[in-house]
C-alpha cells in the first residue's frame, strides 16, 4: 500500500528543508500532501513562495508520517498551532513517524512531550529548548523509535532519505540516492 | 555593490536544484530574481509549485549571473526559448557568470555554443548532447572561465556555493556553509 506523508508549511519555513523532503519522498513513491498552516501561498524565510496543496485544517490525519521543516519564524508559527500540536499527539499515540529538522525538533516537537525519554538532534543552539528528559545528539540525523530529527539545510537530503528508509526500506533509498547522485 | 543573479524556472524544473540555488545565493547577500519562462506559477517535476517574481520577458538582462536548474521537461522548455538563448549569448559576450546543473548544461548551454572549448559536467548520460569541442568531466562542480556546471540534486549545494565563490568570494562561502551546517 502506498505510504502517505504530510509536510506542513508555515510563513518563514526553510525552503531547502521543505522542498528537499517533498521532492525526495515523492521520488520514493510516497504520496506527499503539502499542507499550509494558513493561506495556500506560503513564503519561506528566503523569499521563495510555494503553493501548498491544501490547508492543514482540511488535510485530515490519515498519514504514515508528518514532517516539519525548520526556518524562522516558520517553526514558531508551527509551534503555536493547536492543529499541529493535536496532529503530533495523535500520530505519536498511533506510533506513526514524526520527523522534524532544524528549529522544529526543539520548538515544535519538544513542547508536545513526544521527545520525552528520546534521543534527538536539532539546529545547534536550539537544544536549550529540549527538556532534561531528552538526550541531545550532534549526529546529522537521529532516529529513535518513531521520531526522526535532523539539524539544518545541509542535512535535509540525509533527513529525507531516513524518512524513506523508515517508511519503505533500504532498497528504495538506494534507488533514490542513485537517481539524485547521492549514492 | 550588490551582485545580481537571475534563476530561470520552466514547467518541470527540478525543485531541489532551483530552490537550493535561490536560498543559498540570497543567504550570501546576492539579489536573486526568480524569473518564469511563461506563467508566474511554475510547477516543478515533483509537483511542487513555486511563484516566480517576474516573467523572463520583463526581467531585463542586468545581471552578474544567470542560473539554469535542471529537471525534465524543464530543461527542454528552457532550451527552445529564444529569450533564454539570447540571454546566454549576451551574458557570455560580457563574460558574466553562466551556471547550469543536471540536464541544463547539455540541453540549454551546449546548443548556444558557450561550452565550445570548455570543460563542463552534467547529469550522467546527458553528455551525449555536448559537442566534440566540449570536454566532459565527472566532477560534482566544474568551473571553466565564466561557466559553472554541475550534476544533479545532490550536488546543488556545492553548485550554489561555487556560484557564491565566483561572484563574491571564499569568506562569504565560509559564512554560508557554517549557517547551513555544510562546513
Amino acid at each position: 500500500m502506498v505510504k502517505k506523508a504530510i509536510v506542513i508549511l508555515a510563513e518563514g519555513f526553510e525552503e531547502i528543508e521543505a522542498v528537499t523532503v517533498i521532492d525526495i519522498l515523492r521520488r520514493a513513491g510516497i504520496e506527499v500532501t503539502v499542507a499550509a498552516l494558513d493561506e495556500l501561498k506560503v513564503q519561506g524565510s528566503h523569499g521563495i513562495t510555494t503553493l501548498a496543496d491544501i490547508k492543514l485544517e482540511k488535510a485530515g490525519s490519515d498519514f504514515d508520517a508528518c514532517v516539519f521543516p525548520g526556518g524562522m519564524p516558520g517553526a514558531t508559527h508551527l509551534s503555536v498551532s493547536k492543529e499541529v500540536q493535536g496532529l503530533i499527539q495523535k500520530m505519536n499515540k498511533e506510533k506513526k513517524v514524526i520527523a522534524a529538522i532544524c528549529a522544529s525538533p526543539a520548538l515544535v516537537l519538544s513542547p508536545t512531550g513526544v521527545l520525552k525519554n528520546k534521543s534527538a538532534t536539532c539546529y545547534p543552539g536550539m537544544q536549550t529548548h529540549f527538556g532534561q528528559d531528552t538526550s541531545y545528539k550532534t549526529d546529522n540525523v537521529v532516529l529513535d523509535g518513531n521520531i526522526i530529527t535532523s539539524r539544518g539545510p545541509a542535512t535535509a537530503l540525509m533527513f529525507s532519505l531516513a524518512i524513506v528508509e523508515k517508511l519503505i526500506g533500504k532498497e528504495t533509498v538506494k534507488k533514490v540516492k542513485k537517481a539524485v547522485l547521492a549514492g
